[in-house]
Parts: structure tokens; sequence; C-alpha cells
């Protein structure tokens, strides 16, 4: 089809379309004359895979086309295909290793490691993310956060197991690998919307009196209109 | 202090400081004369602060901007805090809200939210961001990746349950905002870095043939070298 019908068919503007061709995001279809190329159900699917990671997951472009290529590799079998599609998905954060916030920060994420068992290739770029948001705690006088390490942990190894219980059920390269990236990307947007979404109920269970609650449930929604779920001063 | 000093305690570039005072993140230091100003102690934490934001946290500018505008709301104590601050931190997405794969999305996110009983605020930005990812989830024909939406939805329960107690327990209202900030944003980053690294445990441990996996925990390092965890074609 044409550049006009799969905008139609995507939702996604000629003008969207263009940038990602741009980028090199997504692949340029069949040459059919001057100015004219074809698109099939495979640039479809790709367009969709490109606004997930971009809209919904919040990839910056840059990012998003590192990943795409290992969508794209041919001999995915011979990679250890977890690692490889989400070693792309790290951000790089300036940091400065030598401060001394920092190196704590960095043993107190391997000391927990080391607690847990996990087997982690030595480069892990996640040791050092994790170093950095336990080092801006400190440098912020939040230390007292950090309390939420170990619930942490064990959070993530519930929800690591079932996901890679799920990828690897399906069993075909190809889709594994797509599986670990919408499954990292996509899940991560997931699970950071639920989690926000309990704090407020949690917010709500300690901070509004009970006589103030309203019945339980997105349903009741009715019953209160906005804003007046309760208020720290009533609290 | 001037601009300097405060570079240089901060470990944040002078041009960087001038963009964050540009851009409205950063207060104006106390001027002292002609093209100088002086730092002081709270502008060295607002840094700290801000770089969290963007480096650690992965905010845009524009967000950060948002975010540290409540920090400064004077009448906090006047707001439902958590959902206050944390408000500023949904990013917008582009949607089809009449596209009925994302309707039957949301129907589902609402469903779980029932399910669970949780208390929200009708106009809940994060059941809209959920139900993009479930959307997500099923355009690219990853539907059987949901079979992971409960054990998020308990391990968010999990996690915010200890996050608001320790918000909660700061008592005093300035840091209680400063708290739900960086829990949320570092807390966020801290989270999914775990997750990646209990994601690369979980892999390995069952792609991974027992007789190859070295000693589990991080000081196993020294013991194989980067890149020998294992491959998918060994397991």
């Amino acid at each position: 089809v044409r550049i006009a019908e799969l905008s139609r068919r995507s939702g996604t503007s000629i003008a969207s379309i263009k940038f990602y061709l741009r980028e090199g995001l997504l692949p340029a279809g069949a040459a059919t004359g001057r100015n004219q190329a074809d698109y099939g159900d495979a640039h479809l699917h790709r367009l969709r895979l490109i606004r997930a990671l971009l809209d919904v997951g919040g990839l910056p472009v840059a990012t998003a086309r590192e990943v795409l290529a290992v969508v794209d590799t041919p001999d995915i079998a011979s990679h250890f295909v977890l690692g490889a599609a989400s070693t792309a998905l790290y951000r790089t954060v300036r940091r400065d290793v030598g401060d001394p916030v920092w190196r704590a920060a960095r043993a107190e994420i391997v000391e927990l490691v080391d607690r847990r068992d996990w087997y982690l290739s030595p480069d892990s770029a996640g040791i050092d993310l994790a170093a950095d948001a336990v080092a801006a705690f400190r440098a912020l006088g939040q230390a007292d956060m950090l309390a939420v390490l170990d619930t942490y942990a064990e959070a993530a190894e519930t929800i690591a197991a079932i996901e890679v219980d799920l990828v690897i059920a399906k069993a075909d390269p190809a889709g594994m690998v797509e599986g670990v990236i919408t499954g990292t990307v996509i899940g991560e947007a997931l699970f950071n919307a639920l989690r926000r979404l309990a704090q407020q109920d949690a917010s709500a269970r300690r901070l509004v009196p009970p006589a103030d609650l309203p019945p339980a449930g997105y349903t009741a929604e009715q019953n209160h209109p906005a804003g007046t779920t309760g208020s720290l001063t009533s609290g």
C-alpha cells in the first residue's frame, strides 16, 4: 500500500512516518516509481513497535534505533538473547565514579546482589544505574527512603521470574527478542503506572479518615467528583 | 559562594548551571554586583535535586520544571500531597481514545482496579497510562505477556505500601513533598534497574545449563570474563 494508506491504517501521520524513515527506524518501502513506495504488513507492525517504544516506553529516538537494530539482527540465536536485547536499553548517565558517595552506593548494590545470589554478567550496567539512584537518595538527604531496597529486590525477582518464563514460552527466537523488547520497555511503563496507582491507594488509606473514604474501586468514581478524595489537612 | 565554587562543590559544569538558571529550574542567586551572584546551601541542594531528576530519573526539562514548582508551592499542606506531587510526573501520550483496542485495554485496567479495591481519584492519569501499555502489547501481538498483570499489581501494592509509609514517617510537609518526588522518580529508576538485574538472573537460571553456571553473586565476577555467562544456543 501507499504511504497515505499506511498512515490511515496505523493512525500515524505521514509526517511522522517520513520522520521514522529518515531516522532509520522504519525500513524503506519497495520502490514502485519515482517518489513512490509500497508498504506491507511488516511496515505496519514495525510502525506499531516504533510508537510503542517512543510514546508508551518514552525512549529517545537514538535508543529506539539501537533497540530496533537488535530486533533486526539475523544471528540472534547466537546471542544471549535476553541480555543482548536489554543492553541496548540502558541509558548512559554522567557520573563521577571517584565520588565516595557513589562508590559506597555501588558497594551497597553489590552487597545486595551477593545477598540475593543473583547470577549477573560482570559488566551489568544495571549495577551502576542502581548505584546512581542510591547515591542520589543519599546526596539529597533521603537515605531513609533506602529502607525500600530489599522490598524492591524481592518484588523485582517475583516480576522477573514470570516475565522471563513468558518470553521463553514463545519458543521462536524472533518472537522472543520482540518479547524481551516489549516486555522490558512496555512492561516497565505498565508496572510504573500500576505502582503510581497503588501509591494513590496506599496514601488514601493512610491519610484520609476512614469515614471520608469513598467506596473503593474505580466504578465508585461517580459517587465523588474529582479532587474530593481527601486532603492532607483533613487527615 | 560564587558560581565557580557552586560548580566545583556540586560537580556540575558552569554551563549546566547557567542552563538550569535560564530554564527556571534553579532560582537566581543573591545579586552581589554587576553579573555576580551569591549561591548558598539551598542552591547546592537544588542542584542535586535537578540532576537527580534529569540524569537519574530521566525526566525531560519541562517535566522537571513542573515537579520543582510543586516542591516550591508554599501551601503544600492544603494539597493532597502525594497526589499533587506525582500528578506533575505523568507523561502525556498521543492516544486515540476511540480506538477499540485502547478502550478494551482501559476496561481491563478498570476491572483490575476494581478487583483489587484500590481507592483512586477518578481523574487518575495512571489508568490511561496503564491502558496505553496494555493496548501496545495487544497491537504488537504480545497479548500473552499480559499474564503478568496481576503479579505486577500485587508487587506494586507491596512496594507502594512501604514507600508511602516511609514518606509519612518524615512528618514535616516539605520533607514529605521532596520524599514523594525522589521516592517516585529516583525510586522508579532504582526499581527498574533492579528489575533488569533480576531479569538477567532469571534468564541465566533458565537458559544456561547448570554445569555452565558460574558461582552466583557479584563477587564471583573475577571467575569468568565478560560475555561468558552463557549463550542461548548452548542452552
